[in-house]
């Protein structure tokens, strides 16, 4: 690395900062942006200082947001009865590119996990219990991982929420779409049997 | 894409046109970024801005460098008899990283392809032969690339530069050290077998 001049070595070793970046690609980037206009390398620049600057967190939802309310919790459209409690803001992403929900958004900002010493009180619990006050909320869809900590969440809230008049489901698990029986693994296989529905 | 706030997809869109960054990786590098400290962030757009406004060519040998003059070419304990000739800034970094040369660098810049409209005239071959003139230099090393195009180029400097009086040598092409023979392709282990050395 010490074989380029300081500024290309000082890009370098900011880039290869970034995760799943390693030197030899970073090495490789500098190099294009120093090709590549001039332009280019200032809205890049631009864009990464603009974002530290301009996303907030949704102050409803707590998605990603350029303004107070996000772009779903003001969208008239959506359907204000149906809450998807998600655990990360790119987990709401990969529920809205599925296209098959409607509702509003509830971002944990986290999961339920005792061994790093995260509970109920460190994530956005309150915030979602808060937004059933209004009565509005008729169906809330756990949608949190189906790993360990994803499940003991959902088992958490599943039982907290109980004593509220709202009906809670769980987004299902089994065997993936396009998926061969015989490359799937035994836990997930026991799961998709156990919730087997009539057809 | 659309899914995430206006500055989210801005920076998505402009890491995802670096070379071999697809969407995905995008995606993940600006939430990454979005979570790291500020100073981070400012320090990433900062380089990369400065990287356009710093950086300039060599004017001895068409190195990258933060100044006229490049650091080997102003470095007193290098051998300027010797001169490596090598096509882009990266491969003279590839060879400085071997340990193998003491000399200095004379970067082409390009290489001859009459395919891509190519010529001599295009790359610093005119600058190469301008540096013999004051005959300080002894030995010129070809080490452009070898495939066709940098053999043809080496052919090319080793025709041009047999009326000066330097010795014109060519790295060694063959077998990679560590490498199996079954593995290696035939043009390689041809090429190897002639130009075998007694040892």
């Amino acid at each position: 690395m010490n074989y380029y001049p300081a500024s290309i070595q000082n890009v370098i070793k900011n880039i290869s900062r970034l995760p799943g970046i390693g030197e030899k690609t970073a090495e490789r980037l500098a190099l294009h942006i120093l090709k590549a206009p001039r332009i280019e390398a200032e809205h890049l620049a631009r864009s990464i200082v603009e974002l530290k600057d301009k996303i907030r967190l949704c102050t409803s939802c707590f998605a990603l947001s350029d303004s107070d309310l996000c772009s779903i919790c003001s969208d008239p459209a959506r359907d204000k009865s149906l809450l998807c409690v998600v655990e990360q803001p790119a987990d709401m992403v990969s529920v809205e590119k599925s296209g098959a929900f409607r509702g509003l958004y509830h971002i944990l900002s986290g999961v339920l996990s005792p061994m790093n010493g995260v509970g109920p009180n460190d994530i956005k619990i309150r915030e979602l219990i808060s937004r059933l006050k209004d009565g509005r909320v008729k169906e809330i869809v756990l949608a949190t991982g189906t790993n360990v900590e994803g499940e003991a969440t959902a088992s958490y809230l599943a039982q907290l929420l109980e004593k509220f008049p709202v009906k809670v489901t769980r987004i299902a698990s089994g065997v993936p779409m396009g998926g061969d029986l015989k490359y799937v693994d035994q836990v997930t296989l026991k799961r998709a049997m156990e919730t087997r529905h009539s057809v």
